[in-house]
């Protein structure tokens, strides 16, 4: 991540991983959904955390899930649905619980399908907010698979020359075994930041680079610029930012997603809504298993191989190091875990206050 | 594709598309393919010609492979073998055929799979180039599926950070069947930009954007530059360019191809090459039956309301409409249908000299 988007040291306190966990499950129970289901939210968003992810860890997306459920915007109790399934695929309709709950299962059942076809596909339509897609890519590749996992929802994103919204943030994860070296863990938003960046931004009080928001017209903003007032939603730019840096390659990586997450669930593009996130969140789960492509224990190899090749790459002037996706994961998690996790003292704030609120145990220290 | 990699057109004459296929597998038949391949060859070359795809078409890529086939690094007479199978996937070598000849064979085999267990993922290892890797996801999308396609190989690219390249321009592609609109058609280097576009930009006498290749320390050269003198390869970025404009985006996209393509094929990344290309060519073929998921039907008439939904989008200031990925591939496509394909003068010298050279017939004006 951008230092522009990490809290100072003195605006952030760690606290207690064992104890953000337990906090966290506490208010799941809190609003209603079974214990399990509970444990498995608070278990993705602390691993998110772990890993430095913070975009969406319980900074930015606690809140907004406390939000929801308390205004009956998703369903605690959900009774998944599968709608169509062949061997390799299955569509499953969510009910409106939260991705995040839901997610493990719909790729559990991904992997299940690869391990006797030696692919799964499984598609989720009317669906809460997923999380980070990379912690389910992540769930294949503990298994000895390849994973991908992408999610479709909202239209705050602007296509390549056009001055209207049609695309979420739409953003798609890959992860790989490796042997010894940190698995490879790809995750990124396929508009030019993810859209929880701005609140991250904002709490820091940091400007948007160049290239990344539209104004109103449409046209890319060239230069260091506050986050707009009323929010980002509607000027954000693809992946790339303008034509000439690559923008019309992420409204295409845009409509990928588009057409894995949402047609293939049989759902419809966030853009057909009237209303905004009326056709919920639409997620796309795929888990390759890698036995049935090649031997599992030589691909492993050639990962380490390929990833140290990566990590020890000369780099370019001014730079310590060239990294790879999923290499400071592991290196924040192996820290956090360690120290305690650092939340922003106000989200610390905002947790002191659920304890009068909700009656849920207080945060530790770390 | 941006004007300033188009010929002028004082520069270009148009050539008769059947005269230009006729002449295309002619030359495939003198490098020894068999006749079903040649016309196979031409089929792919003048489809993406037709398409505009002037990167992939018979300008650039035609006299590549004759020097491949005439210094043998290709086979025109492979013989595909099966590795590995599964209901849902198998793995071939390519036993050194090329791509654009064996890849539809490879997107029929997905195609049969997904045909009984909903997706079928085929990839080749030991091949030779594919071609525009779009052209083979559109056979599936011709076919009520979704297709998708990537190929990596080579090592010219450089991740974020580095110095030194460890990357081909690794292209993915996506293509979804609609019922009126023009089907959606995604293909695009994971690189800045693809690897023949220096071709077409030296050809043309334009220079390279900011943003586009680094220099030799690996910084990211931010003005506008000629082709380098010895070519690209080496310095040419990640999509995104630079680390702000999201270019460890486009490195991930990168690695994705690589998993995908060179490790899922049982091959290995070109990285590890000691002799540029020496594993080949790797590729990724995937599609997925739409009637596993949803009923095709109503699938293709929310594709046709997104794809009109984007074309109708209010554009940017200073813009006269908003594209989709296939649109002015279709428009090209009708246009170059009736006109003839415009070809730069430098090749259609060179084809004038393939009749003297190698007895094939002469390329009619359109």
């Amino acid at each position: 991540m951008l230092e522009r988007f990490k809290p100072r040291a003195e605006d952030s306190e760690r606290v207690d991983v064992d104890s953000l966990r337990e906090v966290v499950q506490a208010i799941f129970e809190k609003m209603g959904t079974s214990v399990d289901d509970a444990a498995e939210a608070a278990d993705v968003l602390v691993n998110t955390d772990l890993r430095g992810v913070e975009t969406h860890g319980v900074s930015n997306m606690l809140r907004a899930y406390v939000n929801q459920f308390t205004s009956h915007k998703v369903n605690p109790r959900p009774n998944m649905k599968i709608e169509r399934e062949s061997p390799g695929t299955a569509v499953i309709n969510g009910d409106l619980g939260l991705g995040l709950i839901l997610g493990r299962r719909a790729m559990e059942m991904a992997m299940e399908k690869a391990k006797t076809v030696g692919v799964g596909i499984v598609t989720m339509n009317n669906s809460g907010h997923l999380g980070a897609v990379g912690h389910f890519s992540m769930i294949a590749a503990q298994n000895d698979m390849v994973g991908m996992c992408a999610t479709a929802a909202g239209t705050g994103v602007l296509p390549t020359f056009a001055a209207e919204p049609r695309f979420g943030t739409n953003p798609i994860s890959i992860a790989a075994p490796a042997k010894n070296e940190p698995p490879l863990l790809f995750d990124a938003a396929t508009s030019q930041i993810a859209g929880n960046k701005f609140n991250l931004a904002r709490r820091v009080g940091s400007d948007l680079l160049p290239g990344w928001i539209a104004d109103k017209d449409g046209t890319p903003i060239m230069e260091e610029t506050p986050v707009p007032e009323e929010g980002w939603y509607g000027q954000l730019l693809p992946m790339g930012g303008t034509r000439e840096m690559g923008s019309h390659k992420g409204y295409g990586m845009m409509l990928m997603v588009e057409v894995l997450g949402a047609f293939l669930s049989g759902s419809v593009p966030g853009m057909f809504d009237t209303e905004d996130f009326e056709s919920g969140y639409k997620h796309y789960f795929a888990a390759y298993n890698i036995s049935a492509f090649t031997d599992p224990d030589a691909f492993k190899e050639k990962m380490d191989r390929m990833l140290k090749m990566l990590r020890e790459t000369r780099p370019a002037k001014g730079h310590d190091r060239v990294l790879y996706p999923g290499l400071s994961e592991a290196e924040e998690t192996a820290d956090r875990m360690a120290n305690g996790v650092p939340l922003h003292k106000e989200v610390i704030e905002w947790f002191d206050g659920m304890v009068g609120e909700l009656g849920v145990p207080e945060l530790k220290k770390a």
